[in-house]
């Protein structure tokens, strides 16, 4: 499926078939995909929680306001950044240049991050949506359907997925088969509403 | 070109062709392709910058560190967000629904935003960096290529632009036709360095 059509046909569904599930090769399929999204300094902060427990995912529903989406879904994935990947070996992330623009690349790093704690969040919070952007594309390419939401208790999501101190959640891509179509899209901003020239 | 082919097509690249221009029919294509993706609660809290005044430009540039994306690229989009959309006659973006339910979002909307900074500021970086990918695969998919960089100077970036002081800058996207080949990729973790199944 063509990038445009994905775009087009792309919706935000809130009823999955909760009989459907995605096949190992499938996901596989998905995600080699999906982690070739760009990130800042290519730290690829995004760790990514696959919920398919039902026990972990009826908790994940409850701290959603009883979203249905969070058990009925083929699958959720928390979303979460590593807020601190600049400080752990990030000459891993460049091991394919020569030693000097290794050298270079990690104190450019450590020079955008360090005490910045904004910059940190920030910058996960680019990296996760990216990829959450890829994986709704790529799912939509694969015959599914899918539903970013931020809205639950993040605190407690965090808690029943055990998630480290030096982690945030960005947010919960659920993506499955629908049951119903989805509502008509509304309230659409035009180009000229959104685009300025040169300046506000 | 097909989602996949755009994923694994897709490079950051740092020299563009600086005499190769898009054609306004390109942009709106790109644009009425990329306003489609997802914002919570509809919002589309995206207002994007597209500079082409040379000084304009070069101003970027300069607050940039030099980077030649800036002045070279065929399109230097900033990705801004209004953090305050949410505060904004909200019931516009629900417009397609009935009174009812006009109501009910326009209550979830106050209630999720309303005094938490973080949260405005959160959901603007979704919002904008999901946007940036859109743009990016419809770029790969119209024969160019993208870089989306965070490096410079925020602050000054915002003053050049006459960005309000109820927006932040996201991101700036370069798009353009390359002129050389993109660095071989390296560093890239594995699928099961980045997936956790249920917790971590």
């Amino acid at each position: 499926m063509s990038v445009s059509e994905a775009l087009k046909q792309r919706r935000s569904i809130k009823n999955f078939d909760p009989a459907h599930k995605m096949s190992d090769n499938e996901f596989q399929h998905l995600m080699e995909h999906a982690i070739l999204s760009p990130s800042a300094f290519n730290l690829q902060h995004w760790r990514i929680v696959r919920v398919t427990d039902a026990e972990q995912r009826q908790a994940i529903r409850t701290a959603a306001y009883d979203q249905p989406q969070m058990t009925d879904a083929s699958e959720v994935l928390v979303l979460c950044m590593d807020l601190k990947t600049w400080a752990k070996e990030p000459a891993q992330y460049w091991n394919h240049t020569g030693p000097e623009v290794t050298d270079f690349m990690v104190q450019s790093i450590t020079g955008y991050y360090q005490e910045n704690s904004q910059a940190q969040r920030d910058e996960g919070m680019r990296s996760c949506s990216i990829l959450s952007m890829a994986l709704m594309l790529m799912a939509q390419e694969m015959g599914y359907y899918s539903c970013p939401m931020d809205g639950f208790d993040f605190a407690k999501v965090g808690e029943i997925i055990n998630m480290p101190n030096d982690h945030e959640i960005c947010l919960i891509l659920t993506i499955g088969k629908p049951l119903t179509d989805p509502h008509p899209k509304g309230g659409q901003l035009k180009i000229e509403d959104v685009v300025l020239k040169d300046r506000f």
